[in-house]
Order: structure tokens, then C-alpha cells, then sequence
């Protein structure tokens, strides 16, 4: 298996000396002025110290079974796993990756990119077009202060990399050619080559720059299928055999020891899996790359059914994963008998795909799940909360809600509590850079 | 007319003591090591100094504009405007409204409530219900430590009363007793009591309560009118009546020598302005006190349709408000003839009403209006761009793009750059705090 990548422990572990304020939005003010570490050694309650709601938690218990389930599967598998960066933009659970194996961290932008060097990530794969002259200017200034450094990114037209070698050739001397792979789309899709002979003049231009190294191929099957359907499924494997065909039609042309072939997001990498690790053409050395980031906090909406490890399992030789997500709000209203208002809002949770699922509720007199009760519309700070009329539910009660789609959650949060197995003691606040 | 409201400018003019470097996503690396103040005096531009796409920046002759009028306007109208600060949670932009005659500043939470006091903000109207008891505990704190420091909150339900007062009990001795609104709502809206009876006794509960004292009505008309039809507004107008005679059957028990009433999101205040001003019976010492926020920025979308001063004025006194808001992306795919991919997405630009509008086209030669595009879906960091078969538009082009709904534009973005006439020269670099 491939060597994991690096992070700067020193970076990730000074984190802890950030003091805490009013600009974290649901730290209790009794945790003012005191160091995420002080902080964190007076082992603070949810409830017990009043967090401010809404309040988003993790759950570290299924953090740490996702993390190992996948790493499993991943090595049980022979794929080199360089989860998604994007969803959580946490250095500190980039790190609990790399410590269970992952290859390296995926970026989609200049912006989380410089975020992941700031922390000394070794290794980046760039699953994006880098056209931004002022972030490929960047880029070589990163790549002359660290030899180790390891970068690649995708090109999906000859104009890109036009762009990319006049942006890389004003640099000069570049450490190292920028190593890029060529992207292949789906028809109607999202980036990427559509057809063979486009990512052929791609990859000719690639190997004609003096700046840029031919190092594989990439690609995202999401685009293929929406949903978990025998057509989705169908259209997707369709399309990883495109991709497949395009490193055995590109061979000869790569200039690197190791060819990297990548896809998977978190809806399909089982399809991934199977089409990126059947044989290759003898004398190819393949790295098989899955970038499935979602993993680690899964979730109670679109990856709970979609994932080949979720509810509806298409893996059985690893676990399923487990929501770590919740979000609590407290009912401030109760104006109608089949209406409830909860201070929770787009401001806080994700409302792109599916609204937040209510689990349960917490009361004065207890905890216990909370049926007959849905989310119907958000407002920037506030849930609607449509309930049956025989549902006991008050002013003041806290509301746990499932959420949906890991991506946008973390974007609204600069720091998030992670609870230990009581659900309710801080073991960690997770520090995000959005 | 009100007397502004106040805001510790040393604290707000201290934001330009923060230095750049990659927690702030557009800024180009060439300024990290600066202080905002010092890389301000270089006059960076948006293009010549490559700030990293996207970016979103905001045109500061149109904030400015925007700002004059909704000032002039409510002058006009005696109305006091205390403009929701959740749209921008910008200490930078609230001192811009307060030094053009804001009463006070809206809140929705106590993450928003505690950014506000960091900066002294002196006079907040707290647009909500206020359960939490964490919150109300350091709201007391807040009270005692600055006597200057005025607070007013809404509450809509005896049981909310209860809570209010259990919590503000346990801080003894309360500085002052907290100020509240009775909330009227819409039937099968948000927040709000219902009926005149409910009305009745949550002020009868109130005026029973030591901690609390009775100080007004409030509301939000925005869940009577989804749109600017004739049917929105005639629900509107009804709701507004449904307020007045709320203040009118309250008189009496009113427990402030000023009684706040106050409405109006910034859909119609022009409805809620005419309401608030109407004669209120003789000896009631009404405060009408306007809440909208989104004018600052005003939107190439949602309120552009709507607004009172937007494209349909429904104002004639005074000028229509203009969009101060654009994001600029990079074109880095074109893999069909009809279809392009921007370097932008979910984690920068809003998505909750409306998709982006593509305005203008930046290219080597020169910036022309693009007309024959439009975004028909967003990723978390690409958008679709379905272009015209004629569209000139080329891989590494840059797009400028209208947005819809500034409160979901603002929290995506911790440093968003204000641009001069030229719009391109960066005159501020205004921090939020979400």
C-alpha cells in the first residue's frame, strides 16, 4: 500500500491554544478567555454548561468507526484513500484520516489548499481545475520551500493548460513540473474531457509543457447518477469504463513512476473501487485513488441512503458507517397545535438537499425519541417544526435533529463540540477553516 | 426624531490591526503579513493584485447610496431603523448605518447578541424569543456591566415569560428589568401569538414578571406576503392592522415611558411604514421602529423584485436602492459547445432563493455585458453555466455575477473586499463574524 501522507502535528496541536470568545457562536460564555485546552480539561457538558443553541456536535464515537471502517475497507480493497478535504476543512480530523492510512487530502480550491499547506499537508490532490494565475504563482512559491510537498491537479482542455504553463513559466525557476491528471467528465456533466480525442490533445499538451507532468487520469462519477438506482448505477459504471479506457489509451504517455487514477465521491466508491483496482494493463503502476470525504461524519439524509455503507448496504465485509451529526435547538414557540419554532436556521444547517430530520427531544424531565414531527421550511435563524397534534412538545425543550449532506454543515461552523460515548461530555472542539 | 444608536469604534477601528494570510479565502497571498490597515494604504486592486476567485466584493458607491436613502427615507417618515445586523454581521457596515442615523441594531440570537456587545453596540432590538438560559445568565452580565446598554426582546407565550423570569431570577440581583415585545405572528406563519386573548396574557404575565417590563409591540409581516402580488400586500396590511390593535388593546399595561412598536423586514416597509405612522391614540408615546436590513446591500434578485425601492418602486420620494454585491469566478471548463463550469459554488455564493445572475464577462481584451447565460445549478464549488452557442466565452475568462438575498451571501465570506468607482480598486476590507 501506498505510504500515508503528512501533516504538521506542531500546527494541528497548537490549534489548542486559541482562546475562546464570542466569535465561536455556540461556546458557553463560562468558556470565555479560557484556551480550547483549558477548556477542554474541565471536560464541559452540552447541556451541563450550557452550550448556546443551536448548537452542531459530533459524536466521537461514530467519528472513530467511520474512520476505521473506511480505512478497512480501503486497505481490504487496495485503494490509496485521499478524502475530501472540503467537507469539514478541519485539521484536526485530517489528521485522524492520516492516522488511519489516507494517502493524502483532496482540495478543490486555492483557497483550502493554502488552508491545508498552513498545516503542512504533504500531500494534496487538487480534484479541480487550478487556472487562478495569482494561486498557481502561489502554488510554485509552495513547491520551492518544500521538496516534499506533493501536488496534483486536473486539466480538462488544451486552453487550461495553456493558462497554467504561461501562469507557472512566470515563475521561474519552477522547484518541479506541476503534475496533473487528465479529467474525464460525463456528457452533460461537470468538468472534464468529453470525448477520447480531446483528452488526447490534452495529454499531448501536457507532455509538450516544460512545466507540467502527465501524471494520470481523474475524474467524478457523481454527475452520472443522482441516485442509487440500477440506471445511476449502470450509467456510473458506464462512465468509470471510460475512464479506464482513457489511462489504457493515454499509456506510454505518462511521465511519472506512478500513474494515479481517481474518482469517488461518497455515493459510489464501491462502483469506484471495483472499476479502479481490476487489472490494469501489465506494466502499468497504477495507484488507485478514492476521494470520499463524507465518510467521516456520514449522515441522516442523502449519504444514509445513497452510501454502499449506509442503510441500504452494497458492502458487507465492513460495518456500516454511522451518523456523527447532530444539531440541538430549543423550541422557542409554540403558536399553533401543530407548529412548533426552533431557534435553528440556514445559518446553522444544511437545507440543500434535504431538510434536518427531528430524533428527539429533550425535555426537563428526560430524553426520548421524537416521532410524528417534521421540519416543513428554514428561515435564516429559525425551523419550522409541523408536529401531530398529540405530540408533547413545549416552549423551552431542546429538539436533536438529523442532518443531511456533511458539506454544508461544517461551513457554518468555526468550531464544533465533539462528545464523548455520554453524548453529552466535550471531548474535543474541532476547529474549521471556511 | 430617535437619538442613533452607539458602537465602540476603537474596537471596530482595531479590525484593521488583524493580519492576512490563508484563513481569508480571496485575499491574494501577496498581502499575507499585512495588516488590513497596511495592505488598504497599498490600494490593492481586485484584478491587478489577483485576489484568488471567487471572490465576492462589494461596491462601495452603492452601499453608500443605499445607505443615504433607507436614512432619508425613514427621516422622512419618522421612522426609527434599527437595521437587522444578521445580514452582514459587520461591525464595519453597522458603524456605516449608525452614523447615518440608525436607532439601534436587530439581533435573531445570542451568537449575533455577543459580536454586537464585543463591539459595544449600545441599543439592540432582539427580533426573537430569548429561552436559552446560558444566554439570558450572560445577558444579565452584559446589563450589570454597562448601564448604558439598552436590550429589548420579543416573547410570545406564558410559558416563554416563565422561562424568561426562572432564568433571569437565578441572577440575582438583575441590573434592570429585561425589556420585551409582545410578538403577534400570522396564522400558519412564524413565531408570534395568534390571538388577542393569548396577546392579553402573555402581557398580563409580563407586567406580573419582576425581571421583565412590558415595553411594546412586535412582529414580522414577512409570513403574510411571499411576493409583491396584490393578495401579499392586502395580507400584509391585515397583519399590520392585527398589530396596531394589539398596541391599542395593551395600552395601559405598558411599563416604559416609550412604547416600541416595530415590524418590517425588507420586503415591504413601505406597508409597515405607513402602519407605524398612522396616528396611535392620543397620549401612547409610540417609538415606530423599522427592522430592515437587506437595503444596505439591496440584490440582483429576491429584493429587487420586491423591495419598496427596488426595481418595481412602490417609493417615489426618494431614489431606488442599487445592488452593492457581485462575485467574480473563473471560467475553467468548457467541455460542451453550450455549456461552461465556474470556479464557484454553494460555499461562496447563495443558493436558498435564487441561483446567480451571470452579468458581465472579463476576458484578456476587455469586460462586455453577458447576456445568453445562466447558471442552472451550483455544486459546492463549481456552478453550471448553460451559454448560448454564439457566447464568446473561453476557458479562463472570469465572470461577474449578481446574487439574490444578501443574508446568505455575507456568512459565506469572513473578509469580503469593498471596491471604489473604478470597481476595482479595494477601498476596505470589511471582517464579519458568523
Amino acid at each position: 500500500m501506498a505510504v500515508s501522507g503528512r501533516i504538521d502535528r506542531g500546527a494541528v496541536a497548537g490549534l489548542a491554544d486559541e482562546r475562546l470568545d464570542w466569535r465561536f457562536k455556540s461556546v458557553p460564555h463560562g468558556l470565555f478567555g479560557l484556551t480550547v485546552r483549558e477548556a477542554l480539561a474541565r471536560r464541559p457538558g452540552l447541556f451541563r454548561d450550557g452550550f448556546t443553541g443551536p448548537v452542531v456536535a459530533l459524536d466521537n464515537g461514530a467519528v472513530e468507526h467511520n474512520l476505521a471502517t473506511m480505512a478497512a475497507w480501503c486497505a481490504e480493497r487496495g485503494l490509496a484513500l485521499a478524502p475530501h478535504g472540503k467537507t469539514t476543512m478541519a485539521p484536526a480530523l485530517f489528521t485522524r484520516q492520516l492516522d488511519h492510512g489516507a494517502w493524502g487530502i483532496t482540495a478543490a480550491t486555492v483557497g483550502q489548499l493554502r488552508v491545508y499547506r498552513a498545516f503542512g499537508v504533504s500531500r494534496v490532490l487538487f480534484a479541480n481545475e487550478l487556472l487562478d494565475p495569482g494561486g498557481l504563482a502561489w502554488l510554485a512559491g509552495e513547491l520551492a520551500a518544500d521538496e516534499e510537498f506533493e501536488f496534483t491537479c486536473w486539466v480538462d482542455s488544451v486552453r487550461g493548460v495553456e493558462l497554467m504553463t504561461e501562469a507557472l513559466t512566470a515563475v521561474a525557476p519552477l522547484a518541479r513540473p506541476v503534475r496533473v491528471l487528465v479529467e474525464v467528465g460525463v456528457a452533460g456533466g461537470r468538468t472534464g474531457v468529453r470525448d477520447q480525442s480531446t483528452a488526447r490533445a490534452v495529454a499531448d499538451a501536457v507532455v509538450a509543457s516544460p512545466v507540467l507532468a502527465l501524471a494520470g487520469v481523474g475524474g467524478y462519477e457523481g454527475p452520472a447518477g443522482p441516485d442509487a438506482s440500477d440506471g445511476s448505477i449502470a450509467a456510473v459504471d458506464a462512465y468509470l469504463a471510460r475512464l479506464r479506457e482513457t489511462v489504457a489509451m493515454l499509456r506510454g504517455k505518462f511521465e511519472t513512476d506512478q500513474v494515479l487514477v481517481t474518482a469517488g465521491g461518497s455515493a459510489f466508491f464501491d462502483r469506484v473501487a471495483d472499476a479502479l483496482t481490476a487489472p490494469w494493463p501489465a506494466g502499468l503502476p497504477v495507484l488507485p485513488v478514492l476521494r470520499s470525504g463524507a465518510y467521516i461524519t456520514h449522515d441522516d439524509g442523502f449519504y444514509r441512503d445513497i452510501s454502499p455503507l449506509g442503510a441500504h448496504p452494497r458492502v458487507s465485509s465492513v460495518p456500516q458507517l454511522r451518523s456523527a451529526l447532530r444539531a440541538w435547538a430549543q423550541v422557542v414557540s409554540r403558536p399553533e397545535p401543530d407548529l412548533a419554532l426552533l431557534a435553528v436556521g440556514k445559518r446553522d444547517v444544511p437545507y440543500d438537499i434535504d431538510l434536518p430530520e427531528p430524533q428527539v427531544l429533550r425535555t426537563p424531565t428526560g430524553t426520548h425519541g421524537l416521532h410524528d414531527a417534521r421540519v416543513t421550511a428554514l428561515n435564516d435563524q429559525h425551523a419550522y417544526l409541523a408536529v401531530g397534534s398529540h405530540t408533547r412538545i413545549a416552549v423551552g425543550d431542546w429538539v436533536g435533529l438529523g442532518l443531511s449532506h456533511p458539506c454544508t454543515v461544517f461551513d457554518k461552523w468555526q468550531l464544533v463540540p465533539l462528545t464523548g460515548t455520554d453524548g453529552e461530555t466535550v471531548v474535543d472542539l474541532v476547529r474549521t477553516f471556511f
